[in-house]
């Protein structure tokens, strides 16, 4: 899976700040065109957090460009529904590659692995032949696996980045939508360091779990979770 | 595919009418109780609906029951953002059953029928044997096929069911959706005949076609949207 | 201030734990139709709402009809996004009627109740002046006071009704939002009392205050909630 | 009133292309980094809107900060849901200079304006009375006129921009909010032309009024439309 930034709002801390002053001090709209981050910026962006005043954080947005997402985490993805997506179609663009997304307790065991690859080929050649016989791809594609790549671009608001990564970098979310979320906020730290210094699962942000059914293995704080997972990707990757 | 209404707002068609009462006239909230559907609030509804004063449709919320709808169209439906879904979960429900949705254009074809058959099997069986050799559930699924079936319960209220079934009862519409749009408004049409009496894809609703690339063979109306899928509904079921 | 429950989904807490039940288990959606609410469910619910899986609430739907409310807290109140408003248009329907609602602060000080009073008068006076000379009353209401009363349909499901409890009934809020939403939730506990038996301020449902500045006097219990503020509004009424 | 563009998505033409790129064909969310808006973007974003596909508008956001609207105006601007507000509050901020929007048709006539600025004047000192009296801020502001003034952040993406463009620039729209519509136009047409060449009312996209009740007096065009207005607004000004 590949994540990029492909746009976002500018100065998106900034931007924040400036949105909760209106609220609660008498300053001119016209006048936030001027502003700075500074230390009182890094409070108040805090204080709003912690204390539930979330909306001024709806005002920056991030796009992103995603390739190799299976269409089983696309589809829990697009359920979060305070958010745009654009998704490659598979009705209108023909698959022209065996592409299927090897979950990472299957890439580790090498009889489950020639097991899933084979199968995942002959699906393949099915939906091939099936299109060679006339059958319109969008009918076809169903015979092809649901962990079949797809590419999407999406846009998301930092108070609805904040949500999605409360829920899905979480150990208990599925184990894909969790390695996208990491990778969106390690692009959204870079982008908005204030803003997404304050995001995470309940365990790293208040050292609390709120599970019904905890992991028992809580992050310790956001560096162990960037850690754990980076090892945890790159084990992934190297099989 | 089975569709059934669950539950739906009691008498919607008045109660729309009475919301759309209280913005334009000098009527108490709390006599909005006592009311009545006549002649006045027909007239009322479709002139609300046709100047584009649609927020009182809001106020009707539908329930559906959904069995049978492929993982490759529930997928497109929850791009639908003002509804609620609660959708089977593949990673907590296991599947013990080989049930794939077979498209009509491979229904009725030997050839390809045989084909896709022995294919979803095949996958069914790599499933079962994944989940044998301890891959997780929520893992194993990644091999089975898209058009894998699932259930679900959706709720929308009469505003976004009149924006869904202008655009998934147009015949350029997937033919699945298209099936299951068929079946909600039957549904609706007898919960609230006034108000989706309204409804439809902008050729049965206004005789214009307003798609870029036009299917050719626009509705006459929406007896001949029924029937027409109906027959079309009744040919696949033979298959 | 007067609110009533104008129609609701039908059997609310059992609709929301069959929701769920689809979720987690191999149930069929069209069985969901014969359902019972009973030792099982209430436990269901309260798990749910307990580890944030939040959405089955949505599909219980609920429309309160509310006179007397004042456009200071009906702009408030329409911030909410996940809810449906038809509310009674200055535009469209002339006031006929001095009705403005008076704070209970000033109601309890006669000096300032004076003051109020007179002054709304005035405000009248000049209205029906402005529209007397021709002046349209969509124009003429700019002068009305902030304060004028309002009446409106309001729409939102049981998941948005428990954060806007969350949100509007802790002693922080505005008084008027919160004694709407006192007479709300009263409603909604009539008509699903499990699910709402969850509702209330962070105070009454974890014993522990997230704001950052804390109203220093915390609900003891949903008991302490109601009767606390039934007392302030007899107070209200009395004077 | 005045209203400033305060951010928006960097080059949204381009990115409402790409996005809607995707979708269609054969490309890599990655290579949508780079990207240009030629002749083909244009034609592709036009046959996008035209044929009612709108989510890619979705991910091109626009935030601005807007001095001098009245109250009256920002209760009906905040009902856009689909829509981000930060507006500062009477709660907190004490009003301390007598700030109300004038109403054209009021503006224009002496003796209303005579009438409607003494009561204005009044209202406040009532105002400046009960909180000297020891009212809090939060419950004298029931007697500020409803047209007091008040200032805002508010961040629209480019498709909801269109609908609100749609909606509030028919010459039926109320005045002010038709006047803050057109300043934000205004702002968007400089910041993705191609985007909002395609926006306005029905009668300046389409040549057809759909309101149940038309004006009379459609626009003939963009041109018109911004002209007209224009010298409606300096009229406005000069008095």
């Amino acid at each position: 899976m590949e994540v990029c930034l492909l746009e976002h709002t500018p100065e998106p801390d900034s931007l924040i700040a400036a949105a909760a002053r209106i609220c609660y001090s008498d300053v001119a709209a016209r006048d936030l065109r001027e502003r700075e981050v500074g230390r009182l910026s890094v409070r108040l962006l805090k204080d709003l957090w912690r204390s539930g005043h979330h909306s001024p954080f709806e005002h920056a947005s991030f796009t992103f460009g995603v390739d190799g997402l299976s269409r089983v985490t696309s589809h829990q993805l697009v359920r979060h529904r305070l958010a745009s997506f654009s998704q490659q179609s598979q009705r209108y663009v023909k698959m022209d590659r065996a592409e299927v997304v090897t979950p990472p307790s299957i890439a580790s065991d090498v009889e489950a692995y020639t097991l899933f690859r084979e199968q995942s080929l002959a699906a393949y050649e099915t939906y091939k032949s099936l299109v060679a016989m006339g059958i319109p791809a969008e009918d076809a594609r169903f015979i092809l696996p649901h962990g079949w790549e797809t590419r999407l671009v999406l846009t998301m608001n930092a108070r609805e980045l904040h949500h999605f990564f409360d829920l899905r970098l979480c150990r208990r979310a599925q184990w894909e939508i969790r390695e996208l979320a990491r990778l969106m906020l390690g692009e959204c730290r870079k982008a908005a360091p204030v803003t997404f210094d304050l995001a995470g699962p309940s365990c790293v942000r208040t050292g609390r779990c709120l599970e019904s059914r905890p992991c028992g293995d809580p992050y310790k704080n956001m560096e162990d979770l960037l850690a754990t997972d980076k090892k945890q990707a790159n084990q992934n990757q190297a099989e």
